[in-house]
Parts: structure tokens; C-alpha cells; sequence
């Protein structure tokens, strides 16, 4: 398989399922228009899709079809998107830009921004909730909801963040560092492999493997993150480089160094390939991606 | 039965159970302290718990254990609250006090007030779809999640907010400030007396009836906030009187005069008792709540 083609053809399929399920087809009152507008902008901003393309690769790993995990695939890029939208405010990171486009707040205003970020986070819920494609049992579906929720919730995605503000300027251990990036980013990360992992059917044991293999990219891809917003052109970031240095953030390079911080990262893959032993070649896409986020740095 | 009883009992039932179902018990990193600390102090200032009290007079109106319905009735009370937080926000409605108290962001600052809204939303999505106490068909209790996630999400709730936004300081019409307060306040409340329904075991019909119910006095309660607005003291409402009138905000009292707005009220209560016309004994609470949602204006 080549990668660069898988990922084009997942990204398509993604962002046409997003077009397809975001709300506003109906007649609505003209005053929704600019809140539903501001969700849409931030969601067809770009981005990678990792999450989504995770979670569908997972689901293909362990037998399933691809189209059943859409919906979850959507929830989790819409989950995404209302944390960077939130995470870019005046109050938080304070970014103007992202992906070298406007933030949502420089377009919409904060209390724009604000809610656009509240309306996609419920929306995530709206889709996890609603009619999957496939006969997925319903206490499996509420399962994988859970899975999420406690991802993005206060003691996953949202708690990170706020260590992460609370820890600013301060001098923080590694094991807090971790603590930080392991729920800031790798929670969401590890649930999109184990939502896509249920949705395909995946026996215990092969949902336990890749939970672990979901940890651990999740680790490497917040360690290439830190290293990219140390090496990166503003460019490749869409924002200015060295911006977390700047805010006095504790990021892996500045406890560990360059080098060190490229070999944890390579370590933590290896041992993501590793959870993946007994799978079949049904398993590639996931191996191939667990090799793409190293690749992001170079 | 005596209403005052009964809301005083429910209301320790509920707080009981927003105790218990709150994170945080285990051990967790003291930097996570402070946002668990955010999200409590908002869900515990005070509050009249109206809609988790409606969510377990609908269960009961249907024959369902009231116990049943705890965890829905805190998740509700978590998208309340978490919505308080974000509409007192500096770039939402800017209020520095709610119920006599400090808001959110007074304390513990915008980013931990909107990360304290972003946790509680998505808590009472992790509520929903955990286990229940009552052995409710997984197939129901998605649906359950469904209905809640449409009521509080952008053509909800969350969107309501964003009209009321675009809307200041311009003139509408009747039509479109129903619309708001239909989806800004009157989907939640629907929300509340379906979820305790399905909880129940209600039939289509009575499902049906009960709909009708949250719709009327959700749109009663949302009169009656506009007439306590003009008409309250600060100290009723733990906010400046006036605040609404100030900010040019379309009101009921503003379009239709003090005198056919307490009018709308009352007929829209009786609306909702009509729809209870086939209910047995087990209704009483819902009836007396309906009452009692007008009284809170004298």
C-alpha cells in the first residue's frame, strides 16, 4: 500500500461524511446561519485527520468495514476541532492563526468562537448517539460514547489543557510533563483506536493490543509536536515557531534535548509495532501510520 | 403532597447524586485540582435543580423509580450549569455575579471557566452513557442520549445562545424570539421531561403527551425568567434587575407589555397541564412543578 494515497483517499472519505452530517441542510432561522458557518470553517480549515483516519484504520485492522466507523470519525474530528477552537482564544494559547488561516475567534468574535467550539463538542455526541451505519449491538455503541467522553473529558483532554495552563511559567518534572501530554493529546488519540476497534468488532484481546498501540502513538505524536514547534518553519506550522518556548511551556526538548527527544519518540513507535504482532495485514494502514507520525518531523 | 417537600427532598437526591458522580475521588495529579475545583463550585452555588427535578417527576409521572433517573438528572444539571458558565463569560453576557455569588471566570479566570464549562458538557455525556442504576434497554438509553445532545447542541440550546448573540441590540420579531427561547431554554427543559420518560418506561403515547408538557412550560419558564428580569430585585435573582433591558435584549415584556406577558404564561402552563389530562396520581408532582413555575414570579 502507499500511504500517501491511503491517507488522500481516507481524508476524502472523512471530510465528505463531516459534509454530510453536519446540521443546517434543513430550513433554519437566518440568525443560526453564522454560528453553523463558524463550526464549518473551523471543521474545513484543513488538518491532518488524524484521529478519524486512526479510527477507521482500527476498525479495518481488526476485520471491519470502513464505512461503519464514519459517524465515530466525524465525532472525533469534531472533538478535535472544538479543542483547538477553544484552545486558540484570547483567554487560553491566544493564537491568531492556525494552519495559516484565521482563528475562529479573529472571524467570529470570542463569543463566536466559544460556542461554535460548545455546538461541535455536542455534535460529537449527537453522531456517537445516533443511527451507525452498521448493526453495531447498542451496548457496544454506548461503549465506545463512554470511551470518548472520559477521552475528551475533565480527567482526559480538557483536564491536560488545564494542567497544561495551570503548569505555564511554572518548572514542572517529567512525570508531570507526561502526565500533561498524555491526557491533552493522548487521550483522544487512544480513543479514536479503540472506538474504531469496537465499531470492526474486535475480540479482547485485540482491542487490549490496540489500546496499547493507541498510547503509544499517542505519546510520539505529542513528542514530534513539541519537536516540530522547536525545529519547524512558521510555515510548516501554521503558526510562529518556537511559540511554546516563547510562553515558557515545558515541552520534551527543553527537558530532554533534541536528541534524546528523537529517540523517545522512535522508541515509542517501535513499541506501538510491537502491540501489533499477532495482527494480519489487515493491520497495515495502522502500521504505516504509526510510522507517518515519526516522518512528520523530518 | 406538599411541592415544597417534595422539591426540597429531590433537591438533596440530586446534589447527593452530583456528589457522587463527580470526578475526582481517586488520586490524580494536585494540577487538576483547581478545574475540578471550577466545575464543582458552579454545580454547587445554588440552583433551583429544575431540570433534574423535572427528568424525575416525568419517571415517576410514568411509574418509574425515581432512582433511576439520578444519572440523567445530574448530566442535565451539568449542561445547565455549564452553560451558565459560558453565557456569564466577559465575551458572552459579561455578568460578574450568578445567584449572589461570583461567576466562574471571577475565580477561577476566563480559560479555567471555559475549560470548567468544556469539562462539565462533556461529563454529562460520559454520565449518560455509563451504566445506569435500572436495567434500561441499551437501545433506549442511546436514545436517550440523542435527545439531549440534540436539546443542548447548535440547533439547541448552544444555538439559541447564538441567536440571542447576533440579536443584540437589534429589533425582532415575535417569531424569531420564540424561536430563541424555544431552543436557548425550552430544549433543554424538553429534554429533561423526555429523558425521565424514556427512563420510565413510558408508552409512545404518554412519550408523546409528556413532550408536549416540557414544550409548554419550557416556554412558561422562559416568560417568566423575562418578567423576573424586569420586574425583580437584584437580590431575587442574584443579578442586576434590568441587566436584559440594558443590553437591549428582546424580551416578552418588551413586545407584548407586562400584563399579556404574565397572560402567556399562564395560558402556556395550562397548555401543560391539559397534555397530563390522561395521566394517573403519579403526575401530581409534574402538575404542581407546572404551577409552580408561574408562582416563581410573585
Amino acid at each position: 500500500m502507499d500511504l500517501q494515497t491511503y491517507l488522500q483517499d481516507k481524508r476524502g472519505l472523512v471530510e465528505q461524511a463531516m459534509a454530510d452530517l453536519m446540521p443546517g441542510n434543513g430550513k433554519l432561522p437566518p440568525e443560526l446561519d453564522r454560528h453553523l458557518e463558524a463550526m464549518r470553517y473551523s471543521l474545513f480549515a484543513g488538518g491532518k485527520r488524524v484521529r478519524p483516519i486512526l479510527c477507521l484504520a482500527s476498525c479495518e485492522a481488526v476485520g471491519g468495514a470502513i464505512s461503519h466507523a464514519l459517524p465515530a470519525a466525524v465525532a472525533l474530528e469534531c472533538i478535535h476541532t472544538y479543542s483547538l477552537i477553544h484552545d486558540d482564544l484570547p483567554a487560553m494559547d491566544d493564537d491568531e492563526l492556525r494552519r495559516g488561516k484565521p482563528t475562529s475567534h479573529m472571524l467570529y468574535g470570542e463569543a463566536g468562537a466559544i460556542l461554535a467550539g460548545d455546538g461541535l463538542l455536542t455534535l460529537a455526541f449527537e453522531l456517537l448517539s445516533g443511527k451507525l451505519p452498521a448493526d453495531i449491538e447498542p451496548g457496544a455503541q454506548l461503549g465506545i460514547i463512554n470511551i470518548i467522553a472520559r477521552a475528551a473529558g475533565s480527567l482526559g483532554m480538557v483536564g491536560g489543557q488545564a494542567m497544561d495552563i495551570v503548569s505555564e511559567g511554572k518548572e514542572i518534572d517529567v512525570i508531570t510533563l507526561r502526565e500533561i501530554h498524555s491526557r491533552k493529546t493522548g487521550a483522544l488519540i487512544s480513543a479514536a483506536v479503540q472506538s474504531g476497534a469496537v465499531i470492526g468488532g474486535a475480540t479482547p484481546e485485540q482491542f487490549s493490543s490496540l489500546t496499547t498501540y493507541g498510547e503509544k502513538i499517542g505519546l510520539a505524536f505529542q513528542i514530534v509536536d513539541d519537536l516540530l514547534n522547536v525545529e519547524g518553519t512558521a510555515e510548516q506550522l501554521g503558526k510562529a515557531a518556537g511559540s511554546d518556548a516563547d510562553r515558557n511551556k515545558a515541552t520534551y526538548p527543553a527537558l530532554y534535548g533534541l536528541e534524546r527527544t528523537r529517540q523517545l519518540a522512535e522508541e515509542s513507535v517501535a513499541e506501538a509495532l510491537d502491540a501489533l504482532a499477532h495482527f494480519d495485514e489487515y493491520s497495515a494502514p495502522l502500521r504505516r501510520l504509526a510510522s507517518y507520525i515519526i516522518s512528520r518531523s523530518k
